[in-house]
């Protein structure tokens, strides 16, 4: 169980693990609090990447240098008793870095609160090393904060299980089963807080993909825009699958890294972005890209926002360009469906769904 | 404010007033609790169809023949302060029965508890005509109760407005909006949840209305039946319309009247089922006929349940019947959106839609 100071600790961990700066990529995201025995916090730290200290490492620098220079030895920080609150598992391997769990125990910390195990076969084990080091280590997370740092880093955590990035398809279908390509295409059918959502998607994935006929019919700036169209600080890879002809992307100052993926097959072109450090791709499109995962088996999860509209015998080319003419059947399982309303009123669903088989 | 006693009775009073043997139709279902000035019930009373006694001369006529059969005159029961809670506003019309506003004030009631004032202008104006009589009368009704006192008449209440029966029209839908035809193709799309859902709706209709085609594809025995496969107490008429040529349909014991409607117009055959006393109907396919309501405007309400299932390339000859093809864009509003789990884990979503211009 967690005292009041410690959630509170893991939330500000999981927010600063989180920051809009911080890369995705091969590494994971962690944050690390250190609290006094009151619960005073005396120094945070984060990760920044690979190749830069890790989380628990930064934050005890910054409470030694806190206490360098402190004027007043007896109101310098000690670590002696201290609880560190970190987002994953100390790890207990050295790679660039030294074994993050053997620097907390050198630094005498008493308690470790561990939001989430390292999935990592090669860095993992530093629970079990604490505990025989006579540490007290919890493990026992509220429910919430557990899913937040699942979250933080799923992509990251899916690499190291399929060796590939986590693959979440979204599309925007009316009720009779219309989808609309990438970007543009799907403003006349979803409401603006669906649209919202889709920028805000963007942003939780390293990259987008879109076939080549999308970026050909479309021109989409794939970026992750805020409301007022402003660029969100985070912003997605934005990668182009496909052997077509299709004219640069639109890059507004700000967008992420373009890159072309000149190959048809899914396996191939997800080979090539897990090696660059990508680690979770956004599908947008379209139909045929869609279709082409869908049928190698490698959607990991559906994100679709339904209109509750049927568009019926008047339809445009794009709309009736649907994914269902180029796959079998797939059973689907439906894991979440969230109304979104939009200021005007109307309410679409978002469905979060995953294959059956997978 | 009802006290727990009248909140209670009100539930009993809608219970009774929704018996399965009680006709839904041109005449409303009502329920009515007597109860003394200590909450204790003296009498019930419903309402059993054209010409029969209203719900609360039936509960008067219960409280006297109580009071006549009771040997300690101290014991029997008076209505001197009673209080008559009702699920429906008390008339104030002579028609085959007595006013039964005026029928409670001369038995002496205190206070009168409505939970749904009466839309017909004929038979309305019982709130004023007691309250005018210095009777308490009590229209501050918890929100549960009063939306179970709405939905107890709602196709009477439409009937009323708009002189036609309500049309509740039920689709199963894949994700890619492949209607599935009634009764038993929808049978490999949605679960179990679902499919004994649609029994429920057709017991809460008076009506289950399908095209020729739809009769002579499926011989749908168009009956509402319980998990076991016996039939519910309550079955609706059974609807055949169009001018095509379809076998008899399966009639097992205790089906519903099997009717035909030799008309592809929707407004008429509505106003041969109005004239017949039938005010709820479910329209529940196929594909033409389903489009022909939408484009005629008139649907009231869809009932959608959406199977988490993308049908592909391989789908049937019936299920690639949508009525996409049949409508112009039709915009609808989201009312509510529920998951249905069945037994063997799987979720499909039941939505409950209007079209935006109704």
């Amino acid at each position: 169980m967690l005292n009041p100071a410690e959630r509170s600790a893991l939330q500000r961990a999981l927010e600063i693990a989180a920051q809009p700066g911080l890369p995705y990529g091969p590494n994971p995201r962690v944050g690390c609090v250190l609290l006094d025995r009151e619960g005073t916090i005396l120094a945070e730290g984060h990760h920044r990447g690979a190749g830069t200290p890790h989380a628990e490492a930064d934050a005890l620098n910054h409470a030694r240098n806190h206490a360098l220079n402190s004027t007043d030895a007896s109101t310098a920080p000690t670590l002696h008793g201290a609880t560190a609150v970190v987002t994953l598992e100390p790890c207990t391997h050295t790679g660039r870095t030294g074994p993050c769990a053997q620097a907390l125990l050198a630094a005498g910390v008493g308690r470790v609160v561990v939001a989430h195990r390292d999935p990592n076969p090669v860095a993992a084990g530093g629970v079990e090393l604490l505990r025989d080091a006579g540490i007290d280590v919890e493990l026992d997370i509220p429910a919430d904060l557990a899913a937040a740092a699942d979250a933080l880093n799923r992509g990251w955590g899916h690499g190291l299980r399929h060796a590939r990035p986590l693959v979440t398809m979204k599309l925007a279908l009316t009720l009779d089963g219309r989808a609309a390509a990438a970007d543009g295409s799907s403003r006349w059918i979803t409401g603006e807080a669906a649209r919202e959502e889709v920028h805000g998607l963007r942003t939780t994935c390293d990259t987008i993909l879109v076939g080549t006929g999308t970026a050909r019919a479309d021109s989409p700036s794939l970026t992750a825009r805020r409301p007022d169209g402003s660029l969100h600080p985070r912003q997605p890879v934005r990668a182009v699958m496909g052997t077509g002809a299709f004219p640069p992307l639109p890059t507004p100052d700000g967008a992420g890294e373009a890159i072309l993926l000149p190959t048809r097959d899914p396996s191939a072109a997800l080979e090539d972005l897990f090696a660059r450090g990508l680690r979770h791709v956004l599908l947008e499109g379209g139909p045929t890209l869609a279709a082409a995962f869908l049928r190698a088996g490698l959607v990991d999860e559906l994100i679709v926002h339904l209109a509750p509209t049927l568009l019926g015998a008047g339809r445009s080319a794009t709309g009736d360009l649907g994914i269902s003419t180029l796959i079998e059947r797939l059973d689907l399982e439906l894991l979440d469906s969230t109304p979104l309303t939009s200021p005007d009123g109307r309410t679409d669903l978002r469905l979060t769904l995953r294959p059956r088989a997978a």
